[in-house]
């Protein structure tokens, strides 16, 4: 669709009118701040439109219809569904006095047992969506039947945590410094105008702090937006303001930095428009590639069934966008090349949680111990892909539907992306040596597919890749990318740092200190393994010595197999030198020369965090003392860092769920891999970060009988397309 | 070049004769092995002229002439100073009585300061070239000087260990057992057909067997061809011949396999060709894809000036390839962005050993410990690349020039390939959230440059990437292929493996059992940041506590900087819970803002060997005792595990040369990596495995003042091409 409909964008007007006047309007705020004519009540953007208008520049876009019929069990939420469901909750009587802020709203999905039972032309499972509501400073947990209308299940939250925040209180709680004669005086000290002043709203994670103990709190900081669209390279460093998220109003105010500078604008800019005059007077960049493009004259391969169903070449998988998780595959499912038959890997893949502690213990640092997906939304800040250059031509682009903190819904377009990726690797090969008399030649160029989504959480990109192979293997890469959060300081050289200073990351330029900081990207992997009876096995690769004079060798290595029996057996922290490989099998499903149907988790590069246990930040996301886990299946056990993510205390996590060391052999489970970096910021990442990118694997092992690609035809020249530059031919 | 000359084609006709008549004619051979009409002495096949025919099928390719002129110091000797090499070592007095068999010939590079010194246009440094020779049984070490036609230099070698093999002493090896009665009883047995019989030459080892200490010598095994090309899947499991390498005469011979099946020929054949006709009676393979390609209508980016020296983008460097290394990149240098300047990054680079343990202390297996390069040669076992296939559309094809053992050059061609990959990713990206209030939408698409080749060993495939992108980093990638080295096994199905049976590895197919084993890939990188003067930093992130009171955080993590002093201070182990970076930089080459310029380099996914310290394959390959080495540069410490590594004994290694502790700090310095994975074979590895993919990087860091590609520019629609399929339209 081209956007949201007129019913529909004036709904979505309401929703993102607090914020979207709050910047476009901040220049005019400021001074006077009481003017009433200045609130623009009047004022409704279609906020959609200037993406849209974006988008004919680089490319076309093919989105799928934000589909208003449900083809699926697992399909999300359509625009319908979820004003009903608004309508339903509103007039819910505990709500009916006062709207309750809707947190999330979305798909309750079907029992397991009902999605796998369910086949393509069956009628489908109720409808049902899950709703998180905050009324009076207390969440609530609601279960919505479309069907009936009726609110199904309800329970209020006894535990520690909240919802993740919502766009407009995000939005709200950056308005709240301006009314703060301390914010202005400190702004005034500064010498930087207010009307380029813009603020960005910080979760305050959980410390204990008294002040921040009754309530829902989120801390405020600020930047300069002069000469630049990079103001998070210009930090007005010191000032951080501790607002109340429901009262909208300041706890606390703190301005610590009133000595340091304001970094530079200069070199800090880079939009193409505006880079391309060079105003920061850099030199010459290299010289312009000539273009290269991944063609598909015909098209690609893939097909997508009602917008979510997911068919390429042997793999079969439900594709969806989720406001927490961002992206989230499902049914999993590839084609034996000897059978025919369609068998299941997984029934759901996800990001759990995502975990960014900063390095810094100064009152402005201390408490950024991020947990984006929790507190923020991986979804939510997803912003539509850049055709041609977030993806490659050929994608096909999917929306995402979400609703608002007033149950209104909103399209996310061009949320996520699907390609076909040929990067001119060899999915097998063998040349025979001329020794054997044979002269052999054969090679298989590789072809995947790509399911991807970038989130934006302010600063940084995270850029999520699924990728599906014909031989298999799926990986799950992350790619980093956006901006550093960085530090103002009073120097503009190392060799100016006082011994006395406390570094907490190197000068990446003049007054600017890149804060040293981890990532920990936890996925949810409920493995199927050919039906959902499965086990976690422990393949450990240990030395064994030879009986003295049995043999020339000393010693050899050995791997032997041990089955996990309950949670405890399964809490793994990878080690180089005491190695195992890790597999998920299905214990009943034999191959033909009887090893067990499996797959393997296969680490790549990856980081631990090394925080105190017991240090609040580490404690909340406990989940990442190990790198794997597995957990019997449990549908309340999506999220590793627990559903109420927001100051809560750490008592939900995965790591609290194992602790009950349930058993986990030949039952339904699921596997957890936390993928780690840390990150030591260098020059390279100023004024915005080169991607880094960071993947694991999970690798078929003893699924298929033999290599399932082993039929894979070449590449012939009569194949390949004839291209010409419009331009240039 | 289209192939040798007629009258090179005359010499290389001499040194293949040997073994390409063995397997040719071998069918016809026995019985009987004494008819003398059948030693076919006048049989002079091309080499190469079956690739070449080969080639046009699959694509047309565009090599590079394999210059008849030298342009570059670093340029490899030409066919003309090969043959003229050849001729001086000849008539050499020492030699004069009879001719020594030549194990390696290549460019003796000049002195490094001569090589950063030239500049293009100066008179080119002497030629020299670096022989090593077998004469009665000593290995000669000869520097040949190509301007006065002289012996410049010669050594014989007092240590322990031999050059690596050439091919036609490993095919005159796999002629010996066909003289043996023994042999023939045991084909007989086995009820094989002499003429299904192939044969293959595995490196002994050492192991201080008696029998193998005076001399050189190699093991024999053999397979059986029938009914398939994959002769490697039907072992004749439990012979092994050992031969000696120069009298060519049987030491051993082994048969411990009497009752092991030889496993079926069904279902091993890969031959796109042989497999289609599907009379392996497997399933339907998956859905064929549509056409996808890498299409550059105005060609790649890059030039190769005079056959060798690459630019590209900001990048340049020299590019040969080398019949031990495969492929040496030298003088890798990139462009500044700043200020136009081409600054150094590394001298040289290569896969310097491969080290392959197998697990299994049997008889026929013990002394499966392949050190690949020093015994077999990269270069020597890397054959011509397929088109389209192992290397896309566009790429450009390098040759191999290599001397045979009697000094007669013979040409590689199409070994090596460099292409431009736009593989679908972004090198940096940033969307701004709504709630600033800028709607900002910016992504790069990532195009790089690779330069591939791809080693058969035998069995095995490995292609070696070195990846370079405009951001300065450089990524060095591994995917192995190929067949396994498989066991026969008397059972079907694993219910049926006794108790007391020693299962090294799993049955992958009926009969068939994959052995453990382990690939270690260790690469010299001589990394000259800026100049050559150069140190080695421990960057080690470690937990700090904070002071009781002083933060509501309790740890936090730190980057503390360590300089290595000398080569003790720089063996590192690689510890995800004891992280640190590894840092080269140029204390003496300081940024704007103060930092040193450096390169780190970021290990990906590893693998530690973990045999005995004191296991004799340990032993010789004890530089992979550790993941992480700096050697101040030494241009004789140029292989990891010994110049002379066939037989060594572990006295000349990189372990043995870090003894000496030498200083490290500000110094020409070269670091070593070495790339492990532990191979546990699954059924998916039969009968060819899927390429599995293992990379390191290099990375700048605070090398360029701030992002070197912020200035790239994005792809619009209008630079891409126009395509279309030549058959649909």
């Amino acid at each position: 669709m081209e956007g949201p409909s007129p019913g529909l964008r004036f709904s979505l007007s309401i929703v993102f009118f607090s914020f979207v006047l709050i910047f476009v309007f901040l220049p005019s705020w400021y001074p006077p701040l009481d003017d009433p004519k200045q609130r623009p009540k009047q004022f409704f953007p279609p906020r959609k439109s200037p993406i849209l208008e974006e988008l004919p520049r680089t490319g076309k876009t093919k989105n799928c219809p934000s589909s208003e019929t449900v083809h699926h069990p697992l399909d999300p939420l359509t625009t319908d569904e979820i004003i009903r469901v608004g309508s339903i909750v509103r007039s819910y009587p505990p709500f009916e006095s006062s709207p309750p802020s809707i947190h999330s709203l979305t798909l309750h999905e079907p029992e397991k047992a009902e999605v796998v039972a369910w086949r393509k032309g069956d009628p489908l499972p109720p409808r049902r969506a899950f709703v998180l509501a905050l009324s009076n400073g207390r969440t609530h947990e609601l279960v919505v039947d479309l069907g009936s209308g009726r609110v199904a299940a309800h329970s209020v939250a006894s535990g520690s945590g909240y919802p993740p925040l919502t766009m407009d209180e995000l939005a709200a709680a950056c308005e709240a410094p301006y009314t703060s004669a301390e914010f202005n005086e400190s702004i005034r000290a500064r010498g930087v105008a207010m009307s380029d002043v813009r603020c960005v709203p910080l979760s305050a994670g959980w410390y204990g702090r008294a002040v921040e103990e009754t309530r829902r709190v989120i801390k405020v900081q600020c930047f300069d937006l002069e000469g630049t669209s990079n103001f998070y390279m210009r930090p007005l460093e010191g000032i951080t303001i501790t607002v109340d998220l429901d009262k909208r109003e300041i706890l606390e105010f703190v301005d610590s930095g009133r000595g340091i500078p304001v970094p530079k604008s200069a070199g800090t800019e880079y939009r193409y428009g505006s880079i391309e005059k060079g105003e920061e007077g850099r030199g010459t960049a290299a010289p312009p590639l000539k273009p290269i493009s991944m063609e598909q004259p015909d098209g690609p391969s893939f097909v997508v069934e009602n917008g979510h169903v997911v068919k390429w070449a042997n793999w079969e998988f439900h594709l969806r966008a989720d406001h927490r998780a961002g992206m989230v595959i499902s049914r999993a499912r590839v084609r034996d090349p000897d059978t025919g038959e369609l068998r299941s890997v997984m029934y759901k893949g996800f990001a759990s949680e995502l975990f960014v502690p900063y390095m810094d213990p100064d009152e402005g640092w201390y408490f950024k111990t991020y947990m984006d997906a929790g507190e923020y939304g991986m979804g939510v800040t997803a912003m539509s892909l850049v055709p041609l250059n977030d993806c490659p031509r050929n994608a096909y682009y999917m929306d995402g539907i979400f609703a608002a903190s007033d149950g209104t819904p909103y399209v996310e377009s061009n949320m996520i992306c699907l390609f076909e990726r040929y990067a001119g690797d060899v999915s097998w090969r063998h040349s025979e040596t001329p020794i054997s008399g044979l002269e052999i030649r054969e090679s298989r160029p590789k072809v995947t597919l790509v399911a991807r989504m970038a989130s934006s959480v302010g600063n940084y990109d995270y850029i999520f890749d699924w990728e599906f192979q014909t031989d298999g293997l799926i990986r799950i890469k992350v790619s980093l990318s956006g901006m550093l959060m960085v530090k103002g300081a009073p120097f503009e050289n190392t060799k100016d740092v006082p011994e006395e200073y406390e570094m907490t990351g190197p000068l990446v330029s003049e007054n600017v200190i890149g804060i040293v900081h981890d990532h920990y990207m936890t996925f949810h992997l409920d493995m199927d393994i050919d039906g959902s009876n499965n086990s976690f096995v422990d393949v450990h690769i240990e030395k064994e010595k030879t009986p003295p004079g049995s043999s020339p060798r000393k010693s050899y290595l050995k791997a032997k197999r041990r089955v996990a029996r309950t949670e405890g057996d399964a809490r793994i922290k990878l080690k180089l030198y005491d190695p195992s490989e890790f597999h998920v099998i299905n214990p009943s499903r034999l191959s033909r020369v009887g090893n067990p149907s499996g797959y393997k988790v296969v680490p790549g590069g990856n980081g631990a965090s090394l925080l105190d246990h017991d240090d609040p930040p580490q404690l909340r996301n406990a989940y990442t003392n190990n790198q794997i886990w597995v957990t019997p299946y449990n549908r309340s056990e999506q999220w590793a860092g627990g559903l109420l993510a927001y100051q809560s205390k750490g008592d939900d996590t995965l790591a609290t769920w194992s602790e009950r060391n349930r058993p986990i052999e030949d039952r339904d489970i699921v596997l957890w891999y936390t993928l780690g970096t840390h990150h030591v910021p260098c020059q390279e990442d100023f004024p915005v970060m080169p991607t880094v990118i960071l993947s694991f694997d999970l690798k078929p092992v003893n699924f298929f009988d033999s290599n399932p690609i082993l039929r894979a035809a070449p590449n012939f020249e009569k194949d390949l397309p004839v291209c010409k530059m419009t331009a240039s031919s």
